[in-house]
């Protein structure tokens, strides 16, 4: 094994920021009780911590403290808001488009398996979804529009506020997953007309286990959870408040930074793709080439595994991503969610000859000797992958009757 | 205020030990991925850190690590572990105590309005279930049984070992909540035939915003979330690793340790519960006076209300409850349930002369300074509250004309 760490997966977890750490470990030394004891000086304490929380969470994205409901994270977020909203609001239909994360995609499936009205917007090549078609669906009767800012497996960004705009004139509610998108993305939820938005601190350089869901006052949601008058009985149970402090003190640092880190990021993503697609043969680079989250190169390689690819790389110290990392976990799961990421298939690689994609998303901790050791291994392990496959061995002698 | 710091509110939230929190600072400082990137180093580090923490839940209370599904708390554990199995159980009738968490009753309470069969074992004046009772209503049909192993008002301990035995007798499911119970009480779900356990990290030490519900292997339970394929699928969404850890090194501390703080905490409750008695004048003790909790003392004083006499404490620096936590964070909530907590009414405390109750819940951290600091106030507060007390003054008027 290495001993590099080039860690170049931040679209499935960002590393910690050191200051998020010391902040959390300073939340940790102090005496805190439960912070839903309104009654003593412990819980009180406990409970600025949450409120001093929300407040930086709330400044990241333009809305107000109080409309931040601490969740264990963007699952139980994008459970919140479509399950949640659709019970408290049964006449609505659900839209989301393909290439939403599993925890919306697999809740449409259910919905739709459960009788409710489901449209599902199609997305084209480079990943953006088509407004037009959005326009049309939510014409149709009262809608509640599940799209995310970003996607972590291709990058492509969508025209949020768009989105936001075509909901409001028609009256349509609107979630949006900002979990890929929140530490590179200025998100504006008052603005974008945002009804909910899903955070996730450890998509941010905060904790795991830690996110938010973001609802307007004029949203009616129904709890996920029986139990306590927590969060205003939207969100029972007693908070995460090392947790929440962490995510608030990550919103905090992404506010004052993200400008400078997106430049830095940019260029080395620039010189990433760059780089590879003159180093390295069959390649295909996926979702949309300028519309994209900085720092953010996916691709498959023709012929190539992607998953012994990512083999290699992590022999050479450098970690990144086959897919999401939720579809990556798949053990025990149907063959066919094996086979092919929900979100490939939507922008049309020909899951045929791709086998396995790959994502490097790279953080404000990466720098160009990062790039340029990646750059320097890629030849080399593609050759070797290139040397093992069938599917190559196949083409070359296809070629060679071809050309003689 | 005093510049003391003596806080008996164990129940609802344990103060973090100082060596959870080294812990969860030294895991916070290592570089770690999504624990569901299998594909590289920094991934699997991220689930070492789970694998151990769920090897350390599992030594507390004699379960396979892997039966342990991580969870954002006893809220949420809870919730799996009732609606949960109903959804995959829907034929199971539920059975739960009248004393169980908030979690539980308005589970109960809603799945009765939704017209599922719900059964409820009433409690004698010691907080204890009768366990003929038990017998009777789970012989009628396929149950689900919950009752916790121990109340947090009042400081009762079930005695589970024989829930477990008659639920077993008759094929019943066991959920057993062990919030309260788990940094005191040796539980042990093999022995105890225990099918779901719920635990809480912050009832024990460790930090808030995680827990467990342990699952045996016979016992199908649905998801509350959909999403990824991470915990088996029980439990979609990116683990709480920071959480774990220190919930995980929380278990080891009290498996090391309860022994010999139960000793001490049994002494000091002892002491302030004689002390009151002898000092505190119209004291009506609550739970069982041998079956509770070490370092518990609970009780009401005739003519004093409970909230108040929390705030003179909190100002000379004792911190202490009324109520469970979540019933006291009402802002908003029906006034009937603002009068009176379900549990009181259940063991049959007056609420009409009863305004309030009060919980003093030691914890490791406390000593016989603590206790004599709190003895040495309560004449003087309760003295005070009594002259301020219309019900006390007619009390007192109508012990006049009586005896002259």
């Amino acid at each position: 094994m290495s001993d590099r760490f080039v860690y170049f997966d931040a679209a499935n977890s960002t590393l910690l920021d050191d200051r998020v750490v010391e902040f959390m470990h300073s939340v940790m030394s102090r005496k805190l009780g439960n912070p839903s004891s309104h009654i003593h000086s412990a819980g009180i304490a406990a409970g600025h911590v949450l409120d001093e929380a929300r407040a930086k969470i709330g400044a990241l994205i333009n809305a107000r403290p109080e409309t931040a409901i601490l969740t264990s994270g963007a699952t139980e977020s994008n459970n919140l808001a479509i399950s949640g909203f659709l019970r408290g609001n049964p006449s609505y239909g659900l839209v989301v488009s393909e290439i939403e994360h599993y925890s919306i995609i697999n809740q449409a499936r259910r919905l739709r398996l459960d009788g409710h009205k489901v449209d599902y917007l199609s997305v084209n090549s480079d990943g953006l979804i088509d407004t037009n078609q959005l326009q049309r669906v939510i014409k149709k009767g009262p809608s509640l529009v599940s799209v995310a800012a970003a996607n972590p497996e291709i990058g492509t960004i969508q025209d949020i506020e768009e989105v936001g705009r075509i909901c409001k004139q028609h009256g349509a509610a609107f979630h949006c997953d900002a979990t890929a998108a929140a530490a590179s993305i200025n998100i504006d939820v008052e603005k974008m007309n945002i009804g909910m938005l899903t955070l996730s601190a450890h998509n941010m350089y905060g904790p795991t286990g830690i996110g938010a869901l973001i609802i307007n006052s004029g949203v009616n949601i129904s709890p996920l959870f029986d139990g306590g008058n927590q969060q205003m009985g939207i969100r029972p149970g007693t908070e995460n408040v090392v947790g929440a402090a962490g995510f608030g003190e990550a919103c905090k640092i992404v506010s004052a930074n993200r400008d400078e880190w997106n430049s830095s990021l940019t260029t080395l993503g620039e010189s990433l793709r760059e780089g590879l697609s003159r180093r390295v043969p069959f390649m295909h680079f996926t979702g949309h080439p300028e519309k994209r989250l900085p720092g953010h190169v996916s691709f498959w390689v023709e012929h190539v595994e992607g998953e012994s690819l990512l083999l290699l790389l992590n022999m050479n110290g450098v970690m990144a991503a086959s897919g999401s990392a939720c579809s990556s976990n798949l053990k025990g799961k149907d063959e066919e969610d094996l086979a092919a990421s929900h979100v490939l298939t939507a922008v049309g690689v020909p899951t045929d000859i791709c086998a396995g994609s790959i994502t490097f998303s790279l953080g404000k901790y990466n720098d160009s000797r990062d790039v340029d050791h990646v750059l320097s291994l890629m030849p080399g392990i593609v050759e070797k992958l290139l040397a093992m496959s069938p599917s190559y061995s196949d083409y070359m002698r296809k070629k060679e009757i071809l050309h003689g």
